[in-house]
């Protein structure tokens, strides 16, 4: 049977599901690159993604993905040979640093569980280690999206002020952004990192970075052999030099509309309905937790993601066999277990434009999904249910 | 909150969900009527629709709706002043009767419980009765949307036969075309009328009339005044005239690749997928009954559409607060109770491009509506994910 | 060689060129019918279609095309056996009239030349010699799109007062509207009708007819036998019953989207760019016609319409191999002569989403197909060149 | 008056028009990294692209523009430190040499006077004079968007076989890639690099490099710090590092389109066409010439680009006013003139999705525009409508 009919449940975490109003804003013709219109709607986008970072600082946007713009940061602030400080969070710390390796920077780990987010006391402990400030940045990812971990920046740059180390603290905010609440300037980020096919709603192929006053002025000077990346040759060109090059424009227009639905339903809103859905699938995985072979990864509730759920299948289960049979059966997206979860876990994404529906259904198909592959679990639907029916908090 | 963001979960009963592959489709500007490709594309429709209906007879189409072409049906082949045989299904049977009044056709109806679909019997002993031939033509809904009532074709064809009585059997496939089997031909029904915004998962606005030979022998010298619904100048005109005046090209394109879609995945298994998805609702809604608020409209197995099911809400509860909720909180759009079951009802629509947690999405958020709103209902997620997960049949 | 690539150049009068945004308004699903946005969107059409016909009447919007509405216009005001006076101004008034008598009307012609539009004079001739008021309707083509005729409306209404004649004035406003002055209110029309695919730059399949006060009376009490086309159920019934049965939504979503675009612009300066522009296509038809192979049909300039020229072709030069060699060479397409003059013309279309390099595009192509085809013609690009690089009109 | 109504005539030589089956292909959702069908189509694309570069070679694709995958060229095969010769041919070989000194590489230039193309005898001197060969690479602008230039890719290889040197042949193809012949491998080009906006009909964001075995051999053990950029990691991942991360899938469902037209046209017959199209445009322009206060920037003919015309404008002549009248009156976007030639020079784009009547409409358009401005010209409609009208070349 062709149960594919339908519309594929986009439940990976990023790519997301895409607005109507969004995909239906890329329908339209090229523009030349300097017409009036477009250099306004590119400037709007550069300012008004200021708010969704809540910063005062500078926002680039360039046509990459988010390891293009991972690169863009590493880049302007950090010279081959330069060492820096990356706790581990999951498979996207470790491929970051990976990436400033490839980069000749030094990178020094702290190593962690995966279960965990970051320990600030550890990063604390290391720069207050090193006295003659060899590390030049503190690379954090906000939310990793393999291990759905959610660390305390403010913690971290609690620590960087406590060491009073003057290292760059630079974090990647791809999958949190517009999803939880990120404080660019309240939390003393120096750089961070986003890019349009989260809870930005967006197509893939557009990425930000954003740099506070110290990072500019490092960059100014410093940094590594860079062209495309520069954010210097951007901040003074002309228009056409904001994306070094030619514009990705239906990637803009695309932006353009989500950052319309985004204020529309305002941040504050679009968390509220982020922490209320991401709980309503919580309290799924917490009921499918009691028959012993499924678990939550993030231990610690203020630590699980409200952007991605990483469900962990104990060992005599086969956790691809339940991704397959989702896609295959049930036309339902989880994302795989990524690096040392590969083989042995799955991930929701509910993040970006998601609402009950999408969710329940979701998590309906993998508890039929579950039953085909013989996985056992208590049925998280009636907690799901009653989560929704009951009194939604009054910011929500 | 605004829950509102991310897909509505269309489960009215028409229009349904259309393809991403229907809806560009129809991005594309219009074409000159008489560009070889686009009559082509017409000619295309017209005949593909033949294997739809299952027919050798000629197809219709029109820029009109559901009503329209009953008109279309009607006014080809009865004059005012003629008899004809309407039994009742539910508000849908109604309503072409009415329509054939305001033509001044004159109507005998055979009333039903609404419960029920039509008694063949008794179509055939008013039949019998007539000995003078006055009824010209039965009309019957296949599936009633509003009660969500399968009725029986053959059986009704039996009765005309038995009774050798020469009226024409006029069958409304609008809700059953595509989703269930329909066999013009080997049924003997003489005008079938179908719509685009059903299990043809297209846009609503475009409706077909099929007519068999004895209806067109009947249309060439009789039937009404009329003009753009007449079959005649359609049948003979150049290709301007197929669509009597100007072609509505966008709902072509879009009907175009629907046609293909269902071709793809061939009728057959259309149904199949149909009666598969059909039954995970049912089995949902048969574990709601058991707390005596809710109740499947249709009493007879055999006579439960596999389009639409129609639930009655005990007296009581409110069905229209239920219907609200669904919509508001969770954006998720059933229909409402029609006619006799005003206030009394809601339906789901499960037709067209739907799959498997589009309805569980939906039935779940039903449920916390229904929790919601006070009814009381047994949780039908367990019978409707263990549906799915069960051995699928052969041929689905 | 494929020179078929890039955009098809729509010069045919109708369907015509969709703005993006019209085409991108339709990307997105089908919704419920009773959903309270979708409602106020129709409502809200239904509403702004007045100020484009400027008038105070009840609008009606059909799933149909302008043959449709025609018939609408005619089931809601005149019964079988009633009388009809059609002053003939080409093959639309033909038209009319033929479906007309298709519903049992009386017809009675005014001959026409085809190069003239309406003679008032005869017009009120024929209705001072109907003392016993037989004729309850006359019908106009405002603009009639095979002869390229722009018809008086207001000198038609002054011949139906000075004739004090309580026919009804009935116009056809499909290719006007939008692209000239139509002051339904203001004129005396009584019934107007008009389509989506012509100025009002929305694909095609929906029509519209508007009543005024007098011609909804006599519906309300005559008219011929009807449902899909009436008023009055329309009128009184629920937002379902405005378009009788379920909407034809994506077009709606189109039209929403073509009315803020014309109120965008402004009707007037949308009337002042299509006169201004089919200025410019006359002044190279001027030329054109000075080596005697080409002419003009409309021979008076008042009533050469902006909607769309028509150009015949001497005798000895073969028109359809000029529209062919259009197409099939320059992917342009002009409309092919109509009735009487089929064969013998050509028609260029020029309204609703066109501008000045389309119209520029359209000449030039169709001279060089004028030279394939061996139609002599003296160069019209100078005139329309300097045309358009003249003062504008202030109001333009 | 708006005489911006209907559609903007781009013009400009990048981005180009899109046509509608691209623009519709991007009418999806986005989906899961690991489906599949989105897997085999990244594939397909990256193989069908070797058909289009004419190569064995393999091709890698960026969410990135044109700088970015200069950038890609760069950083794979050059170290820091390094030394290539950069011939110059316009503002864009400019642009990449100050790339290449952004990343420590060492860059000689050999001037050139931006109307001729690259002087393979001068190259060939500078590279015998390298006995030590320090020149590790070549760059070289096939089409230069500026100037208008083509370059003898031929030559240049000759001139490098002839001094026995080994220095990479690198060469930017994007303005010419599918507009005019490339062939990779039989030209001896070690590193190509393309763009999704130019003739390959997609909305920019997407970026090609193609490595030989050369040059791949080079990138494994040498070229500058990277990550993003490399070619190794791209080419030994799983599909997710294809893209180096997350791919830009709705560029992709663009490209797939694109190749797919451009395949059923035939790369062959896209030549031809471009070089009958451009061969109408320089028809123009040599009469426009006449007058003497216009001419092609590109001397010799053979240099002449059949993707883009560099007009001079006489001093005393404002080109930019032409350039912002074409614009504002006429809704035709056509390119500044740059660099050197900044407010002195026009460029007419001509490549991808066009045709006859949008070129006609085009230069028709900017005759206006020279009347507008004052700048004398004498007119090329004549000479670009007979072009069209003559027998067109066999293989075109």
């Amino acid at each position: 049977m062709d149960i594919q009919r339908g519309r594929n449940f986009l439940l990976s975490p990023g790519p997301t599901n895409i607005p109507e109003r969004v995909l239906a804003a890329m329908q339209r013709q090229a523009v030349e690159l300097g017409a009036p219109a477009f250099v306004e709607l590119s400037r709007s986008c550069l300012e008004d993604l200021k708010a969704v970072f809540k910063t005062s600082g500078s926002v680039f946007a360039y046509a990459a993905n988010g390891h293009g713009v991972w690169e863009a940061a590493l880049a302007n602030t950090l010279a081959p040979g330069d060492r820096i400080l990356v706790p581990e969070t999951g498979m996207f710390s470790t491929a970051w640093a990976e990436m400033a390796a490839a980069l000749q920077i030094n990178v020094e780990h702290i190593p962690g569980d995966w279960r965990h987010g970051v320990d600030a006391g550890q990063v604390e402990e290391r720069l207050r280690a090193d006295k003659s400030h060899q590390f030049k940045a503190v690379l954090l990812i906000h939310t990793d999206t393999a291990t759905g971990l959610s660390s305390d920046v403010v913690a971290v740059r609690q620590a960087l002020n406590q060491a009073r180390h003057p290292a760059l603290l630079m974090v990647d905010a791809v999958a949190s952004l517009a999803a939880s609440d990120f404080r660019m300037d309240d939390w003393g980020v120096d750089v961070a990192v986003g890019a349009s096919q989260k809870a930005l709603m967006s197509p893939p192929g557009l990425g930000f970075t954003v740099a506070g006053s110290r990072a500019l002025e490092i960059a100014a000077s410093g940094g590594g052999p860079r062209y495309y990346w520069d954010w210097q040759r951007r901040l003074s060109g002309p228009s056409y030099m904001w994306f070094c090059g030619t514009a990705p424009e239906h990637l803009l227009f695309a932006l353009r509309e989500s950052l319309d639905l985004i204020f529309e339903e305002g941040l504050e809103a679009s968390f509220a309905r982020h922490q209320y859905l991401a709980d309503c699938v919580r309290a799924a995985i917490h009921a499918w937790s009691e028959a012993g072979a499924l678990e939550l990864n993030a231990l610690w509730e203020e630590e699980q993601s409200n952007s991605v759920s990483t469900i962990r299948v104990a060992e005599g289960y086969d956790a691809e066999a339940l991704i397959q049979t989702c896609r295959d059966r049930f036309n339902v997206s989880v994302g795989r277990g990524l690096g040392k979860l590969e083989g042995t876990a799955f991930r929701i994404g509910h993040m970006g434009d998601i609402n009950a529906p999408l969710l329940l259904g979701g998590l309906a198909s993998i508890e039929s999904a579950l039953q085909i592959c013989n996985i056992p679990f208590s049925s998280g639907m009636p907690n799901a249910i009653s989560h929704l029916s009951a009194e939604q908090p009054a910011d929500a």
